[in-house]
């Protein structure tokens, strides 16, 4: 097991009208509050009205962010620094999914920087102060609501990076099942494969002796395979989708890896699909990670797959190591099928036009992944993945 | 799933040499510390010596609060917090396990207490302040390191009881497995059943729609008997060792029972067996269990037992359900056996003298247990495990 860090900050209010702790959390800090959502979805749900009658109630002033986008620009940050600048906000309020956290990460230490947000993008030990920030929740799926993460696009210059920092741990996050009752069935399966993917690419490593880290990535997966399917066939389903949402904040910056520290493989991929193409991130994560697991199935890796396949997929231990491996990638790809997720890159549009620009900027790092890749590597994935 | 909340505010250091984190964890809340330690153990290790050079080379001032007992007594509390008064202590450093730990932490809200500190460990909820604390661990046993629960005897009135509060998380824990090496055998087997039995003890409750809690919890048990035998057998092993810490540190305070909160059975029967004859904690705990499990299966439970048994235990799925019930009973009762934990009461020097009154005591609460139990119940409990 390797040496690491561990410390959860943030204060999370978990289950049904956690939404009561949000006046007291907000007035902790302050009472001018820059909230920050992507499209109409809150107002349809009535969760924007519920916010604005806490604020009404409790002498919150507030000023909006409305409209992130689904891969967040920095064009947005910059909106929203400019916004809590100019109007002396203390708490910054992000009403949503991963993009609108992570656009409210950047937002909330922009504000505390002397210069381009962008800087921060690329560095994210620049960040020497933050805005505090609350989250409420209402999609299952990046785990950015109790991480130290965020990914900023700059489509001027197809760039989406990640960046991180101990200051972008959210204050307090409520974390309301509910509230994802209404999110669409496509977001489910791309959600459920995203928290999937921070579970599956950090559990093929290479440390030793991390058997607990080990079996706890795979009580995540089995929560994932189990519950997936049913919150994608009964949206309503209050169990599947608060295992679900508990699954993506567990996923990500806790438990599963710290000991085990490895590069991410499949995100990067991701990313530059994203950045070129504008693809939804698990969408693009469903169609990447079992090319990928074929890729780098060899003799030095087999052992890994085989508790994949054995652990999480069930598969009889008595088969060839080949045949377990094998046959978990196969689940794997028909699982991501079950929720009717894209198998193939060309259905959400991706040519072959920007394959070997895509290889060289994802390529960045990956000599430290779990089975390290080459740009050659990549565009191999890439080809098979179209 | 129930609602709950969740965060772990202590920063941990995990790992082979992080007692280089020492003096900055220190020097960021002052420059006198009061060092509490148990027996000699310490000294023989080598551990005193390098806090004691940490402490000239960083002109760190130390008191010294010595000689914590195993099940730690309120005298020895209030020492300490005298201790700290005379001298303007900042900070409170525990070297030890969760007796010191535990003794820590009503020192450092017992100093900021207008009163006696029995009153702070008979109500938690006086706490409004506290020294901050730093913790060294030499023991992976009960989770004190990164939890906000503490335990004190009154060995004049056979009391010992728990008390907790938000406060008592440690601001740092220092997590070395290799400080654990040299833990005696005995103490290796009674702290890996301290640790199964927080999970176990809360694995069997009656919400509904946790599966991601009973899989990570499987996960932690699974850890505990993988690795017990090897520490018990390998007291080098750094693997062994680094696998049962961290599984003590997550056994009891974060992501096994948050959604599923029910009360301790065996916890509260143990407490009273160690406040009448002062008995090791986990062996106390080892003993009780499978006659409480026993005592508590039937139709309405034996779902559970199931569950732990073939995940747990990975008993044939296929057999009788009352038949996997009594295997998982049996398999856990041999586990004990085989870290040569005594099996009897009556090996460890209780007699029948106390049992009516302990019987009392203990069932107050447990009428909120998974299986609720009146004194009668744990009168019979007592008597099956004399």
């Amino acid at each position: 097991m390797n040496n690491f860090t561990y410390q959860i900050p943030t204060e999370v209010y978990f289950g049904k009208g956690q939404i009561g702790h949000l006046a007291e959390s907000i007035l902790k800090f302050g009472r001018k509050v820059l909230l920050v959502y992507g499209g109409e979805s809150i107002k349809r749900t009535g969760l924007y009205q519920t916010i604005r009658t806490i604020f009404e109630q409790n002498g919150i002033e507030s000023f909006e962010l409305a409209g992130v986008e689904p891969n967040p620009r920095i064009d947005t940050v910059r909106k929203g620094i400019q916004l809590c600048r100019q109007n002396d906000v203390d708490v910054v309020l992000a009403v949503g999914g991963g993009s609108t956290i992570d656009c409210s990460k950047v937002v909330s230490a922009g504000v505390k920087y002397n210069g381009d947000a962008w800087d921060l993008v690329k560095d994210g030990s620049l960040i020497k102060d933050t805005l505090p920030m609350i989250v409420i929740l209402t999609i299952a799926a990046t785990g950015s609501e109790m991480n130290r993460y965020a990914v900023i696009s700059d489509m001027s210059t197809n760039d989406k990076m990640g960046t991180f920092s101990p200051l972008f741990y959210p204050k307090v996050s409520i974390l309301d099942p509910e509230y994802t009752f209404t999110v669409p069935k496509n977001q489910t399966s791309s959600g459920t494969a995203d928290i999937m993917s921070h579970i599956m690419e950090r559990y093929f490593h290479n440390a030793k002796g991390t058997y607990i880290q080990d079996r706890l990535s795979e009580s995540l997966l089995k929560t994932c395979i189990h519950y997936g399917p049913i919150a994608y066939n009964e949206p309503e389903n209050y169990e599947a989708r608060a295992n679900l949402m508990w699954a993506s904040s567990l996923a990500i910056d806790g438990i599963t890896w710290r000991g085990n520290s490895v590069a991410s493989s499949a995100h990067p991929m991701e990313h530059q699909l994203s950045a070129y193409h504008d693809i939804t991130h698990g969408v693009g994560l469903a169609i990447i990670i079992p090319h990928w697991m074929k890729h780098i199935l060899n003799d030095k890796t087999v052992g890994k797959f085989v508790d994949f396949g054995v652990n999480v997929w069930d598969i009889d231990p008595s088969l060839d190591s080949f045949e377990i491996a094998s046959k978990a990638i196969e689940k794997s790809k028909e699982f991501f099928a079950s929720l009717d997720l894209p198998a193939t890159l060309r259905e959400v549009g991706v040519t072959d036009k920007y394959l070997d620009v895509m290889a060289e900027k994802a390529a960045v790092g990956l000599e430290n992944a779990f089975y390290p890749l080459t740009s050659k590597d990549v565009l191999a994935i890439y080809k098979e993945s179209l």
